[in-house]
C-alpha cells in the first residue's frame, strides 16, 4: 500500500517479478478491495495463466501513512499492511518483506517484530551506490542519527558480510567516512570506531576515506553514521540532478542544440544507467532476524522490481544467517 | 608558499589580480630567495611597469607543511610565512590574508593571532556552492568536527551577514541541514539548533533542509556542522567527478562518438563552468577579527585569482565588521 503510487506500481511490478523468478511466490498485503481488481487486471494482461497460482492477497484493513511517527505506527500497528507483512516473515510464512512505505515505521516494526540479531544493537540501512568500477555499498543511510563507535563497528561487520554474500567479494575493503584520511582527523566517534574496527580483526579495513572517495571504488563498503550517510547520499543525488538539469537546459537552448541532443541522447542514457540511484532501488534493513527491503517511495514499476530482485538475492544468500554466523565466530 | 604548486601559481595569479583591481596592493610573504626571481619574471612579462610599485615581498624563512598538525604549526609559528602573513593583518599592515596552505594551521594561527569576534566561539569555513538559481553559501565545511547547537546558531548569523554583504541579498534564507524536513527528524544537536535559530529572531530561517536541497536554490545559506558539511560537499564533488569521467568514457568509445564529443564540447564546457567548484575558489574563515581566505591547495593560476577576488570583495564589504555589528545588535 506504500510509496507515492501504492498498489498501482507494486502489483504490476510483482507480476513482472513472477515472470523473472520462476520459483518466486508473492503475497500482496493490503486492502483486499483495492488490491483484488488491480491484481486481476495485471494478470489478465499476461498470457501465462500459471502466474496466478504464485501470487495471493492477504487482507489488511489499515495503512501506515508516510508522515506517521514510528512510535505512533508501533502503537496502531494491528491490522496495518506493513505490520501484517513483517509478521508473515516473523512467522515463517514469507522469507522477505518488501515495502515502499514509511522508512521509520518499517524500521520500528521490523525491530519490534523480527528482533535484532544477537550482538547487533540497531538495524542499519544499506544500499548499493555507483562507483568507478561498478558498485559499492554504503551504510547507515538514516536509520540511526546518533551512533556510537560500537555501532559503527557493527555496521562494518554487517556491510562486509552483505557485500561478500551478495556480490561474491571474498574480502570486501571497508572504509570509514571521515573529513580527512589521516589518523588525527575527525571527531571522537570516528577515531574510536577506527580503532575498534582495526582491532576487531577479520575485516579488510583500509582506514578513513573522504567524501569524494565514496564513488572512486577505493572501497567496497562505506561505513558512516546514519546522519552523515543520509546527507552524503542525498547531496550526491542533488548534485547529479543539478547536472542533469543543466544538461537539459543547455541542450534546449537552440534548434541546433536540440538536434545535437538527439544525437547524444544514447550516450547520456548510458551514463544515466550507470549513475542513476533509482536503477539500484532496494535498500536493505540489516541486523534484523529477517529480510526487509525498502524501495524508494517514488519507485516506478521497473524500479520497484529491482527492490523485489534485491529481496530474492538476499533470500538466496541468506544474508541474516550469514551475518549471524559471522557475529558468532567473531564478536567476543 | 602553500598549496600544491606554491609561488609558481601564487605569483602569476597575484600579478594578474593587480591588473584586475587597480587599487589593490599585494604583499607576498615567503622565502625571499624563492619569490624574488619568480616575481621579477612575472612582472617582466607585463608591459605595464607601474604594477611593480603595488607588489612587494616580505621575507619569511620557514614554511608550514601541508600535513603538519595545527598544534605543531602553532608552536613553531615564528618565521613561518603563514604566521607572518596573518600577523600583517593583525597589525593593520594588510586588510586580508589569502593562503593555499594547510587549512588546520591557517585556522589555528588565525584564531591565535587575530582572535575571535566577541560572541563567536569558533571560526567556520564558508564557501559558495552552485545551485539551480546561481549560488548559495554553505558553512561549516570542516573547521569544527564537534559542534554544539549554539555553534550552529553562530554559523547561521555569520552566514546570513556574509551573504547579505557579498551577494546583496536583503534577507538571506537560511536552512539547517538534516536527514528530513519534519520537526521530529534528526539528532538532538540539530533539533536544539533549529529552536535556537528560530527563537533568535532577525534571521530569515526556513527550517530543516535535506541533502538534495543544497543545490536546488531553496535557501541562500546552508548551515551544518563541519563534519557533515565537509562530507556532503566532498561527496557532491565525488559524484560530479564520476559523471564527468563517465561522460569522457562514453564519448571516446568509438570514432563516431569522438566526433559527437567535439560537437557537444561547448555545451559540456558551459555546464562545467556552472558546476565546477574550482571556478568558485576561495573559502572564507568567518568569525575572526580579520579576513582570511583559503584557496584550494590544487588551485591553478586562474583559480587562485578567484581567492584573491574573494578577499577583495570581503574587504570592500567589511565582512568581519558587519558580522560584529550584527552580533552587537542581536546577541543578548
Amino acid at each position: 500500500m506504500g510509496g507515492d503510487f501504492g498498489p498501482r506500481v507494486v502489483i504490476p511490478a510483482s507480476v513482472d517479478a513472477l515472470k523473472r523468478h520462476p520459483r518466486l511466490t508473492l503475497q500482496l498485503v493490503g486492502q483486499q478491495t483495492v488490491l483484488a481488481p488491480l491484481l486481476a487486471d495485471s494478470l489478465k494482461k499476461r498470457s501465462d495463466k500459471s502466474l496466478s497460482s504464485r501470487i495471493s492477497i492477504i487482507d489488511a484493513e489499515n495503512v501506515i501513512a508516510n508522515d506517521e511517527r514510528p512510535s505512533h505506527a508501533l502503537r496502531k500497528r494491528r491490522d496495518t499492511s506493513m505490520y501484517r507483512a513483517i509478521t508473515q516473515v516473523a512467522e515463517g510464512q514469507a522469507q522477505a518483506c518488501v515495502s515502499a512505505g514509511n522508512t521509520g515505521a518499517l524500521m520500528a516494526l521490523g525491530r519490534f517484530t523480527l528482533k535484532m540479531l544477537p550482538g547487533i544493537d540497531r538495524p542499519a540501512i544499506i544500499t548499493a551506490i555507483p562507483s568507478v568500477n561498478g558498485i559499492s555499498y554504503m551504510l547507515d543511510l538514516g536509520a540511526n542519527v546518533d551512533c556510537s563507535a560500537e555501532h559503527l563497528l557493527q555496521f562494518a561487520i554487517m556491510g562486509s558480510v552483505m557485500t561478500r554474500a551478495v556480490e561474491g567479494i571474498e574480502e570486501p575493503r571497508i572504509g570509514l567516512l571521515n573529513v580527512g584520511a589521516e589518523e588525527i582527523k575527525g571527531n571522537e566517534q570516528v577515531k574510536l570506531a577506527s580503532r575498534l574496527i582495526r582491532e576487531h580483526g577479520g575485516l579488510n579495513y583500509i582506514g578513513f576515506i573522504e567524501g569524494d572517495d565514496i564513488f572512486t571504488g577505493k572501497v567496497d563498503v562505506v561505513v558512516c553514521d546514519g546522519f552523515v550517510g543520509n546527507i552524503a547520499l542525498k547531496s550526491s543525488e542533488g548534485v547529479a540532478r543539478l547536472i542533469g538539469r543543466q544538461l537539459r537546459l543547455s541542450f534546449t537552448r537552440s534548434l541546433w542544440r536540440k538536434m545535437m541532443a538527439m544525437l547524444v541522447s544514447p550516450v547520456l542514457e548510458e551514463i544515466r544507467a550507470h549513475i542513476d540511484p533509482a536503477r539500484r532501488n532496494g535498500a536493505s534493513l540489516l541486523g534484523l532476524q529477517g529480510i526487509v527491503v525498502k524501495s524508494h517511495g517514488s519507485a516506478n514499476r521497473q524500479c520497484f522490481g529491482y527492490a523485489i530482485d534485491q529481496a530474492v538475492a538476499e533470500v538466496q544468500m541468506d544474508v541474516p544467517g550469514s551475518i549471524n554466523r559471522q557475529l558468532e565466530s567473531q564478536i567476543s
